[in-house]
């Protein structure tokens, strides 16, 4: 295992503490914990965002924390779920009288944890929502899942939410506004290469060296099948094509698209595989509102990439377009 | 070779069709050749900037072409100069009538293709001037290069003078900022694994599984030495000491930071990284004014990192953190 780590044991403590040194001004640890919350938190009389999950997936979710996104993430060990008393002490952390939106990935785990938690807020008074992602179109039920993965999708729960509970909504408009994202979002991968979890020390799984695993999940779980490795425009097409006959698209839908790269993927690659998904909605005279390519959703040092699209509508398209402020990919 | 690909011969071209379809609200092709611009070129009244090279170190340097950056970057193909012809495209594209600085990466072919487009758009009655970043401080004279090569740090001195430009000032005034930057940045960098050029078909070169190489260039050219991987922390510190005994940096002075992943590192590992960046400064008293932690500079699927130090005064402090809006590290 070649890595960037001190040891394996320490990296998510490490990082989240690198996190904190690099975006004082965005996040703040909750003392003890594996969580960052917005510098400001609480915040008064807006609905909190918590999300999270095991790690290894960064920017998500902790590079999300902040204006117009989330107000906290929890980070569990990698690829593995955060414990309930980690995400009971975010949902203390930022609750500001509005109550809190747990915003899970589908993985068992996480549901059962994130719920767990909820149970604890609740008898302390907090009111507690939340909402399941499940975005990929992959396969139904998977190595930790019952039903679909949640995926890169849930990065447009977390922005479009984020939003809506920045103008004010009360808890239950904000939940009512992510399930809708959800009920409109699809998601499909695959991978080139496994990744290694530190601690671990080698990798989950082996691929050919010319093949690779369509559908494969973001924690490595199986996809629909292996192949030989076809051409960008080929790939591209089969999951775009698993995306649309899940989801009614048609002639003046509107949408937004995110080409998400799995950790290990050059830019240049997800730009070669951007120009055919765009090609594909344009032949359907779908609406491109706005496109996202990079790394949003990650599993380490993996290779690969998801698709997602996000079939929007007004509501949506605004929430989307809102302004928001958050250590991820920060720019210049 | 496992890429997402369609073919090697083809893939800047595609880059460059999935880049415009992805940001139309950002850039522009000029027609027929490699060269993005911006959506609004050329821009009256404002001394334009261009820059580029090889592609394969995306998001530079396309990413960067926006409100507040570049006015036009142009891309050669996969780690090779760009020819003067597309560099002069790029110059006539974006001139608003107030010359054109071309900012270039200390590569041979780099600063001999782009001076004979200067000469070309000079014929033509175009202000042009130049200037050239060497901010790795790993090795004197490289492969491709006479002096140090140019890295990560010029992100910088494309977000600087980009600012200053949009102040209205001069050519000449531009230049000057831009060659401060040049003067008070400097990076180094180290590798885990090589990458592999899509039209080579096979790695560069070679790492034994435990070993990395320090004060590689982003092209794979050689650095100081190879070693066994050592700790995250030995190895930020080793990098960082070259950086300090570089320049001078003491307490009360103030710094912008990045630590610019190769491609292939995980988030996760960076931020790692930067916790040890980050005590270091502190443990010399040195304010960080803002750090960038991502893929900024990479060199396709490369894993490994670099660490920059820029020295800021009042002037490029306030330049850094004037707006800008650009297509790389697309914000929610």
């Amino acid at each position: 295992m070649k890595k960037v780590i001190n040891n394996a044991e320490q990296v998510v403590e490490e990082m989240l503490q690198g996190v904190v040194a690099a975006h004082p001004q965005y996040v703040k640890r909750v003392a003890g914990f594996d969580v960052l919350v917005r510098a400001n938190s609480p915040v008064q009389g807006k609905v909190a965002l918590v999300s999270g999950g095991g790690s290894g997936h960064e920017p998500s979710h902790g590079g999300y924390v902040g204006r117009g996104m989330l107000d906290g993430a929890v980070a569990g060990a990698v690829f593995t779920s955060p414990t309930p008393d980690q995400v009971y002490e975010a949902v203390k952390a930022v609750d500001g009288g509005k109550g809190v939106l747990l915003v899970i990935k589908n993985y068992t785990g996480d549901i059962m944890n994130f719920e767990m938690a909820a149970e604890m807020a609740d008898a302390d008074g907090i009111k507690v929502a939340k909402v399941v992602v499940n975005d990929d179109v992959a396969v139904e039920n998977s190595t930790w899942t019952t039903g679909r993965r949640g995926i890169a999708g849930t990065v447009f729960v977390h922005k479009i939410a984020g939003a809506k509970a920045e103008t004010g909504a009360d808890l239950a408009e904000v939940q009512k506004t992510a399930e809708k994202v959800i009920a409109n979002v699809r998601s499909m991968g695959m991978a080139l290469s496994p990744c290694t979890v530190p601690a671990a020390g080698k990798p989950s799984f082996t691929l050919a060296e010319n093949e690779v695993e369509i559908g494969m999940g973001i924690h490595g779980e199986p996809g629909t099948h292996r192949e030989v490795i076809r051409t960008a425009d080929e790939t591209a097409e089969h999951l775009l094509n698993k995306i649309f006959a899940d989801i009614a698209l048609g002639a003046g839908d509107e949408v937004a698209v995110m080409v998400n790269g799995l950790g290990g993927t050059p830019l240049m690659e997800l730009y070669v595989v951007n120009r055919k998904v765009a090609a594909m909605l344009a032949e359907k005279n779908i609406k491109i509102a706005k496109t996202y390519v990079g790394n949003y959703m990650t599993s380490l040092e993996m290779s690969g990439f998801s698709v997602t699209v996000l079939k929007l509508d007004s509501e949506l398209k605004e929430l989307l377009f809102a302004p928001a402020d958050t250590p991820a990919l920060v720019q210049f």
